[in-house]
């Protein structure tokens, strides 16, 4: 099987990950790195490598050699570059959001669409191997009924002039709750919270309230504040309890058995509160892959099998919409708000 | 010094541990134990023991020999049982809630103060260790400004026809920000999302926002639906950020240091995002001895100088007064909304 | 069913826990506490209390209402006062070391069997929830043939003028080993090291080479030199590896499976060394009670029935000569040397 | 400053990571692979590159473009490459063990130093964050004196045929305490005990103690045998305790205050034994970076200022001489025995 060819574009912060794993893959042959910026895009090329570097979008994209481009550029500029991508006949692979505006995010997956072009937006952690277990897990009934979700990403963030905590680091948790959660991420509604006690002009804290069909409740806490990192990912089932905390190298994930009916609590209540745990736990083990390496490999099987990728352009779009939605709670102190996408999507 | 002699009311779930701290107390002489439950309270007294069983109450309040008594019972009882205390002379410690109300609450706060009487909350987390040293680094500036607190508390607990998790379990996350905030607990206002995926009425997991003046945010999430707990709190600051776990025993405070200024971050944003963290962090020594003991301690030494004790009634109207502004916040879909005491304070 | 009758002889650093434990047991009625400092025994009896105080060893054992004694006094005094108790027709329990040698101890073995009283050593680890599991799991095959033991035991201890860090700690480790290792602790051999980086004229750091039947080893590290705890307990079976960590309150018990051929792992070494671990990890659920508690029901289980508890003198005995054949080795360089009971239990 | 260029010697196991990190580093311009194997050397030079693959070791020899080389081939052949690359001219980084047998390394640093090329050991563990950082630590006296240093090493190993756990893994340890420890590895004596639970004819788990100037004493325990890695390293000073746990990464490094004067405790024995720990901790920020890509700056760097690198030969022989000298002791029932080298280094 020829590989397929692809080239980069957008040689910043992310780009040099995305040559890498391409480079590094059986499926795929990296023909190029295409950045304004001739400097950077050489230094992700290398010294001693025939892969070329080209400064002129139009010029990768008019090339045959080219099957497929990954687009690592600022998010402002995905829609008018994945638009002339696919016009040009290139299949895409989109860094997340997968557009800035839900208008803009519609237009893209309709044309792919229309073109019968992959449009693949990188929801990395989704293809990390917690991920995939949990999607597992939840999916074969291991858990029982979902019945909340809680998710902690406190990092130090970098306070950007024209973007917030939620845009920045939400749709990391977002992407997740889409992809492990049975019928994709569709709240009944959603609430946000935000503070910004640096005075930035937008909020640097930020929690979502994600009330789920059948009484549920997915939470986001992001937050931008914090010299050290606390990742940690929660879900509640009826029959057991999964707890990711992905800076546990070695117990990343742990799934707590109930072990006890819940009538049996009440009558020792004392018991149940000095033990620290009720059940066994269990922890299972984790196939270690880099997570890009396994999203280059889904988006070439996408693109063979002519079948949408696992994170497709409809994934990015329920990411966006909560997004969005979130802005119009914050305006709202916080009232629980209707998703927009959702109710197109119920009206469809 | 002679003792103080003092009766704990209510054998139940909390009673035997007040009874064994004052026992173990040099400040105290457990005289009696009043419960309707006369075995109960027999088996908290235990054998060859001269401690008194009691099984009335007003029986209890007419002793000479009891200058105080420590109440156990129902929250639904506080008003009545305490205030019957106060107007027999005695000083009281009473668990949280204070009341179930604040109409309830104010009265008995200001029955003490008319009879000179100490009048204490048995917040027990804010004698422990952890806590007593939060309050102390943020006290001294050593975290300088403080910019959010996030505490989670998440067990497996006990579904309760009356309550709900926000009266069974946010008292402890709220007597503690009251603790350490500088000016106590005086949100700006309180925000509540509550979920009930088993349907039984009430909500068993659920989420405070609660923005203080200056811009911070605290925000709480209690949590009945896990078999394993989780307990952490973040309180983050402008020169540090504290990490409580307190189920790790021999790191429960680790104080990071930011390490590095904020704008040097946005030079190089893979550095930042790929360290774990940033700056020193640093596990202050703490000085272990039960939360209880030091309690009754306090409790002690607020009579022998009469002087309020750190967590008196008033901090225990703080607390009941952000508790039912989030039953109000519920009924408005999670908007923020006023808190009834503050507004009083500010008026004053 | 009546209640046993016991004293506590020695209200130092272990009888008041000692002391606790019988006044809060169903099995037991805790009737005198015996000290040769009368204030420092009434202080473990505590105020409004009927429990005796006496000074007296003669009196305690003349008492009729006492049937066992538990000795809680330096190792040096055992012999004589276990011997004294046991000629009075007292059952008895004793801390660790049974006796300062193993002469000694085999005559209060002796004594005791021809007495027919129950003898009993407080190898109080033995009765803690991580150590029966231990037991458990290595009885019934779950780990597999036994390949390696290893214990770490780091404390910050005291130097005493007239114990190493063999006898002081070293006990625990071994009587732990004594209780999980289907025959008992009878190693082929013994061999030591020790470091006295202080120059106090003994060992303040130690290690222990315990080879087994059948090619496994044991080996203890204890250690009295470092400010911080580590508790490590590692045991490696053929099926599996268990791992307990005292510290870990929430995962103090863990069993990894090896989940991979060995054969497998030659084909692909980098996989094996780049994961943190293969196969699956388990955490029992552990019932947790307090140890000493666990203790004093066998001591009474083992009265009444007739039989000898789980920790007799004999396995006191098994601890007693591995230290003394420890103590050779020192002598040797570190030689591994044959322990003298062995032999004895050879020849039986 | 032009680039110094090297070749890459095997293409196995460690070749690939050496590779790479030439590759990426600002110093080296990596010219070719070198195997035996084509299509393995091929594989690891990768697509549209013009990095050449060479089957011939002389040819590499031979080429003037060629500054140095990396050996990563089997132990057993690092004396005759090793010796022909310095023949030829060339600096040379070789893998750990430097030789399989001491005279063997002895004649290969004898040569480069006649030769005056740079013969280096790539003890890698020696280049990363947390080994810089304890030997800073000693270095400036921060420790104290040190005391004790243990370091465990337990890893699911693959049983080869003609090398046992001590050759396997010790030299990480070996060259670590070499590193760190002020003097060098020179320890009075070194004990060996090993158990080969399995059968396979040598030790799977491996004991080694070395008995330093002073009265501290090193340990090191290497094994094979289990499915979960356990990586703790800790540094027992005077002053303060250090651990290493090379697992936990938001906190790899802790550092132990004593906290309490020793004469302190003994006062209030039963406070030491209840609390986790004394005196505060503290966890140093650790600058990451890949420890593969610091190697090859130093080996440029010494190559360049015409000095010895950090880890040289003279390390490596160290290593060596405490490897055979464990042998020995293993032959004598792990009795203490003399280090060859260590004499040898008394001489001079």
């Amino acid at each position: 099987m020829s590989k397929l060819q692809v080239a980069v574009i957008g040689a910043g912060y992310w780009g040099p990950n995305l040559a890498r794993n391409f480079r590094n893959s059986p499926d795929w042959d990296l023909v190029a790195v295409c950045d304004l910026d001739e400097a950077r895009a050489r230094k992700v090329v290398g010294a001693r490598s025939t892969v070329e570097v080209v400064t002129s979008l139009p010029e990768v994209l008019a090339r045959d050699d080219v099957d497929a481009v990954a687009v690592a550029t600022p998010a402002a500029t995905h829609a008018a570059i994945v638009t002339a991508a696919l016009e040009a006949g290139k299949h895409v692979v989109v860094e997340k959001p997968i557009a800035d505006g839900g208008q803009a995010g519609r237009a893209m997956v309709a044309l792919a669409a229309e073109r019968g072009l992959t449009l693949m937006v990188d929801h990395t952690f989704c293809y990390t191997a917690p991920v995939l277990k949990i999607r597992e897990l939840i999916a074969d009934g291991s858990l029982g009924e979902i019945q909340f979700v809680d998710s902690v990403r406190i990092n130090l963030g970098l306070v950007q002039p024209d973007v917030d905590v939620f845009w920045d680091l939400a749709p990391h948790d977002l992407s997740i709750l889409d992809f492990i959660l049975p019928g994709g991420l569709v709240p009944t509604a959603v609430g946000a919270q935000g503070a910004d006690p640096l005075g930035v002009g937008q909020s640097c804290v930020g929690y979502l309230t994600l009330p789920l069909p059948g009484g549920a409740m997915a939470h986001v806490h992001v937050n931008w504040l914090s010299p050290t990192k606390i990742r940690q990912f929660v879900v509640g089932g009826s029959k057991k309890t999964l707890v990711w905390d992905d800076l546990a190298p070695q117990q990343r994930l742990t799934v707590f058995d109930r072990g006890v009916d819940l009538r049996a609590t009440t009558a020792d209540r004392t018991a149940a509160q000095v033990s620290y745990r009720l059940g066994d736990a269990w922890s299972p083990a984790l196939k270690e892959a880099e997570a890009l390496g396994v999203m280059v490999a889904e988006f070439a099987a996408a693109i063979r099998e002519g079948r949408p990728p696992r994170t497709d352009g409809s994934a990015g779009l329920r990411v966006l919409d909560v997004l969005e939605a979130a802005g119009r709670s914050l305006g709202e102190a916080g009232r629980l708000v209707p998703v927009a996408g959702n109710v197109g999507a119920g009206a469809a």
